[in-house]
């Protein structure tokens, strides 16, 4: 795999409006954006008309559009942080990035600000290295390259289909460690990207993230909603179970997932200890769900991302159902979500 | 497994002299070996007499105390670089750092020297969690932490057996990479260490290392010798060898290993471009050492890192050796060694 080259109209960015007013999320983000087409998605529970400041190309869609496109049945799927995977759906662009409306660009070391869009282009045009850990990281990285003992035979690498940045200032804890530490912010900036090894599980965040949608789109899906899911990304862990199926997916296909840079600055919001009620589900339910994924195999008949989703959740049904009722549901929801993508696909 | 206390005593730093003269590569380390006890250990072909300044607690060893150890035979193992694991051998401390001769410190990304050996201390003595990976990296690093998602259950992680640190300036590439770019230096200086998770492989370098000597002493061995080992890094892949086999040992037993932090400066040396008829050797030899290793699979039975050892040693034996008698005398190396840290645990 060589490095591609991503031109801007290949690029959708997709932001989930968890509250109406966008102007000061997009005036901070103006010089990155502007370049760009943007999918806005209206959660379908915010009330109120979207406000967004002029000189941005963008498309929004609300509750009205997912249910004229999805039915009312289904509407449900897309509400709170879940409405941005109704963007996924929508794109027709190779590529999708997505930042969650309380962020805004971060500054390097050198107080320079980070432009997050650039740097998840990069990490998607470069090759990943998921077969063998490089200890200088990126090979890609200007000024970096494949450290002695790294075998020639695997330096060219594999498709980057997933790219996830971090966060500063707030961290992506969960609701208990936040609580705990209510003090505790993100200020170390680590200057580097790296790719996460075949078969090793990671905790992805849908807060920042970048991802090739003609390899991987249908695995990024909003398939696990715990029972009482609040509006902060503590009282969720959507993304942290569809990190896990993308990781599944991208193993076995044999594309690579990078961590690291970009860095975005996450403001404060919600109050830790009042979501710790919600959270806790959120947190047991992890002791079944990592080693479920850690232990997945996908046979060699799942040969695209749709045939893997589905091969998952037939296993999340018959392994994990029987433990929690919530595991049952995001079986079906998965089998739904395929079913969705090839509609949306076939009709478009 | 909860964070350790690790006192000074109970320290080795293991320096191989590639030349006779220490004096200012220990005047650049003073302030922070001085406190420790070193083993410095003579390469066999050295000529002269080890020139070393005053003021530093230490032991050193030379071709005579290496032929009256393990008599005549095997003194050859012990030659260049690998003359540090004769050091490894003798010492009766429960943790070794062993630093290269070409490297003095390095500054931090605010131009503060690095305490290579405090951070080296403070790899191994906070645990390391390489069943999941956490995208925040080492989470027990001042003001770090686990990211939301990350199963509780593992939480408290596994003791730190090996610590790989890296290099700024020259890097560790290899001898075809270092002269088809002799510009290339690294100046990166990435302010993070995380934990290879378990079954990723990395090339390990022996530059700049810590470890648990009582966990896995026996598995860093001197048992890879190119027909046309030469005196510089790039023309050797012992470590790289060593490095996987610790890895295996760990995955095994259940230790963890972490690699990024501390950095160390590593000074010009040698000419790229006459050491590639040397190099070339080892650089083939990768394409079967890797695969073999990433499917190396140990049994129940192997309780110790000698016993996993002497299993990766009959594995080598039996799968590679037909391939290039490098193996068989590496698997021969890696059984005697085993035997040699009995005999030498024995009588002290």
């Amino acid at each position: 795999m060589s490095q591609v080259s991503i031109r801007d109209d290949e690029v959708d960015i997709v932001i989930a409006a968890i509250g109406p007013d966008l102007t000061s999320f997009l005036e901070e983000w103006r010089a990155i954006f502007s370049r760009f087409h943007l999918i806005i998605i209206k959660d379908p529970d915010v009330k109120g008309e979207l406000k967004i400041p002029g000189g941005f190309n963008y498309d929004t869609y609300t509750k009205a559009d997912i249910q004229q496109i999805i039915g009312p049945s289904n509407a449900a799927t897309f509400s709170g942080y879940s409405c941005r995977y109704f963007g996924y759906l929508l794109s027709k662009k190779k590529y999708i990035i997505s930042i969650d409306d309380d962020c805004i660009p971060a500054k390097d070391t050198k107080g320079i600000q980070v432009d997050a869009i650039a740097q998840h282009i990069n990490n998607l045009s470069t090759p990943a290295t998921p077969f063998f850990f490089n200890t200088l990281y990126d090979p890609f990285c200007k000024g970096a390259d494949f450290v002695r003992g790294y075998p020639f035979s695997l330096r060219s690498g594999v498709s980057c289909a997933l790219s996830c940045g971090l966060w500063l200032n707030l961290a992506d804890l969960d609701a208990p460690t936040q609580a705990l530490k209510p003090e505790l912010r993100n200020t170390r900036y680590v200057d580097a990207v790296l790719t996460v090894p075949a078969r090793a599980m990671m905790p992805l965040s849908g807060i920042n993230i970048a991802f090739d949608r003609e390899l991987v789109g249908p695995a990024l899906l909003p398939s696990f909603k715990l029972a009482k899911e609040g509006k902060f990304r503590w009282e969720t862990v959507e993304d942290v179970w569809t990190g896990m199926c993308v990781k599944v997916v991208c193993d076995h296909l044999g594309y690579g997932v990078k961590t690291g840079l970009p860095y975005v600055w996450r403001k404060e919001r919600g109050d830790a200890i009042e979501s710790l009620k919600k959270e806790w589900e959120g947190v047991k339910l992890m002791e079944e769900v990592v080693p479920f994924f850690q232990s997945m195999k996908l046979t060699p008949a799942a040969k695209t991302a749709e045939d893997c989703v589905i091969e998952i959740a037939a296993a999340v049904k018959e392994q994990l159902g029987r433990i929690d009722p919530v595991f049952t549901r995001a079986a079906d929801s998965m089998v739904e979500w395929v079913q969705l993508w090839k509609t949306v696909k076939t009709r478009t």
